[in-house]
């Protein structure tokens, strides 16, 4: 008795999964190891085999393709991953051919927001949202905007940058080329780089302290919290979605930044709606990228 | 022998702008009146007889329809004007009604910066570019994006405001409830209002004195060409459009803004391709909103 399944894959910086979903979008099996410094040749092997240990463990698969999210910058048109930044060596490495040529079935790449994004459309917070606009506030800032379920992409497939949105003119310095983006002012790093007095302390230790009452940990989160609202802001009023999806780390911190933000959105708007903006947690956690790898099968056999 | 045409008008707070076009998206006829403190009752009355003198002026016309652009706040999807900030007087204003009894055609309503943006799509500088974002920037900031020839829409069909995009969180309080927005620092209005040694000069004005080397208009302009930029990288950032189109009184000081804009853009970003982005002068004029109403009708009309 023939199962049709689609696999998702997410590989990040440090750790690739995979899961194995059937057409109702259950995950019937997830897997995962650490890929760090394998480098590209080990890395694909690596994800192979994830894959068929993941199909091993499911009745009777019939595998209808493979949807991969991956930390960018890739080329989704030519499936490829151009991030050496996050993946070293892994430059110009074609790991959709790679896998369709292996497993014969359709293989999809796109960046990992994106791919989160799609999962929460698919079967988390966005579900069906006809504008699921998604943050994810990590070690950087990714964004993605889903209109009726599929990713809004600019001129020649590239991924929008919502993160890299310039809040303050006297900002610190981003890696971006410019000054005061939002990554720069609520990542992770960003928050833990403000602890000039706290040098070993990460945005965790700093979100801690925070709630404990240290005063300099107050301040550097309340300002987070501030950048954080300014970011949403814009967010709504280029975009007014329907839903509105954070994820990562701001999420753990939510109760020293969701107040800030709240408040501001309660600041009457005669031009934009925000009122009727739902801003919600996303719900997959980890797992949000591989609902949406496979997603982008399944949404095409349909 | 019946010729098909659709009628585009532009309703501003000053004038009223009513053309005639043919299939082709050719202009064949245009009239203007003054529709300032008249009223919403002797205002429809007029659009009425503007629109009557303008098919009589073209002939045998078979009229398919009337697309109207609008200063806003609407309600697009009621066809209702709720703008009694710059129509006095014209609050829940069902022109869409009005129109559609007194001539028995299809009768559309947008923004006029989603007309104007739709008009430059069809026949200005953005021809069918895949994604659309256009700027006005005159005494407000307005924008639009359109994807593949359709209005970008926000919740229950809300127009986004990238006008009030957040850019400087120590700049002006702006009416739209916050600080330091698009608006409040570049618009034509907010460049006077910078001008206090000043106090009688309009923007144009002071774009002028700093062409002749006063130096406290150049530093207002140069301020303001530094703020248009930031707000310009944000747009790219979150939509990295085909076309990006510039209209509005901004324009007429293109030499003024635009260099700093060249410079700002540059800056080398690993993460958006800003140099794909084509950032051109709108050729349509006062007339973008015309030809965005008369597409409205002609687009859904093939």
């Amino acid at each position: 008795m023939s199962q049709p399944v689609a696999i998702g894959v997410d590989l990040g910086g440090t750790l690739v999964r995979v899961g194995v979903f059937n057409l109702d979008g259950q995950l019937l099996c997830q897997n995962e190891t650490s890929i760090a410094s394998v480098g590209p040749v080990n890395g694909l092997s690596l994800i192979e085999h994830l894959i068929r240990e993941s199909l091993d463990s499911v009745n009777f698969p019939t595998l209808l393709g493979i949807g991969i999210g991956c930390t960018g910058p890739l080329d989704t048109i030519r499936g490829l991953i151009n991030n050496p930044y996050t993946l070293e060596g892994w430059n110009n490495i074609p790991i959709v051919e790679r896998l369709n040529t292996t497993f014969n079935v359709p293989v999809r790449l796109e960046n990992d927001a994106d791919a989160a994004a799609l999962g929460e459309y698919w079967q988390g917070a966005g579900r069906d949202a006809k504008r699921l606009y998604a943050v994810t506030v990590g070690t950087g800032v990714g964004t993605s905007l889903i209109i009726d379920g599929k990713i809004y992409r600019g001129v020649d497939g590239s991924h929008p940058e919502g993160g890299h949105q310039l809040i303050d003119p006297n900002g610190p310095e981003c890696y971006c080329g410019h000054r005061g983006c939002w990554e720069s002012l609520i990542s992770g790093s960003a928050i833990s780089n403000q602890a000039k007095s706290m040098p070993t302390m990460d945005a965790r230790s700093i979100a801690d302290a925070a709630r404990t009452g240290d005063p300099a940990a107050i301040a550097i989160m309340q300002k987070a919290a501030r950048n954080f609202s300014l970011g949403i802001i814009n967010i709504i009023s280029f975009f007014v979605p329907d839903v509105l999806v954070l994820s990562g780390g701001v999420m753990k911190s939510s109760d020293l930044f969701l107040p800030t933000l709240e408040k501001a959105l309660k600041t009457p708007n005669p031009m934009v709606p925000f009122d009727r903006v739902h801003i919600l947690p996303a719900t997959l956690g980890y797992y949000a990228g591989l609902y949406g790898g496979a997603y982008m099968i399944l949404s095409e056999a349909k």
